[in-house]
């Protein structure tokens, strides 16, 4: 009997809490009690980062104690494809699922949010399809999904496109490109920034598009300090908010 | 003081168990305890279905006693769009949050899953935002999100079509031209089906699709009945899969 590979979802919150109000949240303001069970049992992880992840399971311990001790849990790090390092091998990852198909269940978890969603764990997830793993995923806090529901734009067609490229004018042409895409599909397009870029994100963004279309943002999703702003690009020239350089955020946008 | 639009997730289990395990599943397996408590005490909700809301508010109150009676509640059925009648004006949907502007926090809460995805709900949202109101979405179970993670596809860029034509030769070409989206895009194609065509849609995917070409089928998302398969189109060929025509089901694509 093989394991099952379990889809876990993280905090948008990085574990801190970005006010000056104390720690971070309680994790049951944003995760399922069913997640944060299932989170409290499982013997073996893989992360996109160990020390975030000992970080998620010292706060899942504080709601339901952890079946066996913190540091008798593995947690291995996902290899990262994208720093220069050679791609996911199919062999690498499947040596990341032995647990899995030694009988033991597996979490799979990323920094914030769902699991291979913006992150590099799909490839984790295709090698457990490929080994007739069960793969379960849990429910939980996406980013993406509060931000397109909050938009209130077409959430009927929606695209994610990741990041934009940073060169300025390669920037530009990509913003046009999303919006004649958009108008042509009418498909809300979505897309996140590092945070200390946010501020020239946006003024990109009122640079290039039309006055006409719909640009939304959503800052500091499910902290106490977030917000939701939609509007027309007119709107937000004519009355700018600032944007600030350390707070995850979603911009969207329909034409 | 104005009230706050929150938007309230649904389960995805529609309030039943589709397996002959009794009752609904534990609402605190899907959704977290903070969405649950505010579902508890808002005194007023604009809502896809206004009797399936009832029901999940029955379930709330399993968990977190309603701050006031169910009677007591005001929920106001979103105008149906799509069914012959006019568009959503926006009058119509100011009035619906008439108690907003008087103060009172309002929920949006569609059938299933995150409100205002896939269902008729942005256009409260633009309405809401139009007239200066806080919007906060609230974290649950999104069958995007849940199905994008479980495929092992490209989440890194990803698209949601929504439905497919139901005339046959018209639904092939839309296949085919998502398989040639995707492909060019190295885009994830994400769409839904009304389960009773679930078989349909398979078949003419698997028909229409070249052999290379990934293709997921999440099934019965967080029920314990569930399933979640990604495989190539030829694999899928060669050892198919029966998809229930009473479940809801996501289909993802990557060329």
């Amino acid at each position: 009997m093989t394991g099952v590979l379990y889809l876990m979802p993280n905090t948008l919150d990085f574990g801190v809490t970005l006010s000056e109000s104390g720690g971070p949240p309680d994790l049951q303001e944003v995760l399922p009690l069913g997640a944060i069970r299932m989170a409290a049992r499982l013997p073996c992880w893989v992360a996109e980062n160990a020390k975030t992840t000992r970080a998620f399971l010292k706060r899942v311990n504080e709601v339901v104690p952890l079946t066996q001790p913190l540091q008798a849990i593995v947690i291995t790090e996902l290899p990262r494809a994208n720093k220069g390092a050679p791609a996911l091998s199919p062999g690498s990852l499947q040596t990341l699922l032995a647990p899995a198909l030694a009988g033991q269940d597996v979490g799979l978890i990323s920094e914030a949010g769902m699991p291979a969603v913006a992150d590099p764990g799909a490839a984790l997830v295709q090698a457990a399809h490929a080994l007739k793993l069960r793969v379960v995923p849990l429910s939980g806090p996406s980013s993406m999904m509060l931000a397109l529901a909050a938009s209130g734009l077409n959430g009927q067609s929606f695209a994610f496109v990741g990041y934009l490229p940073v060169d300025a004018a390669a920037r530009t042409a990509r913003i046009r490109e999303l919006e004649t895409l958009s108008r042509r599909a009418q498909q809300t397009q979505l897309m996140i920034e590092t945070p200390y870029r946010n501020a020239a994100l946006l003024n990109a963004l009122l640079n290039a598009l039309n006055g006409s279309t719909r640009l939304a943002v959503s800052c500091g999703l499910t902290l106490a300090t977030g917000w939701n702003r939609s509007d027309t690009v007119a709107a937000w020239k004519s009355s700018p908010s600032s944007i600030p350089n350390d707070t995850p955020a979603v911009f969207s946008l329909l034409a």
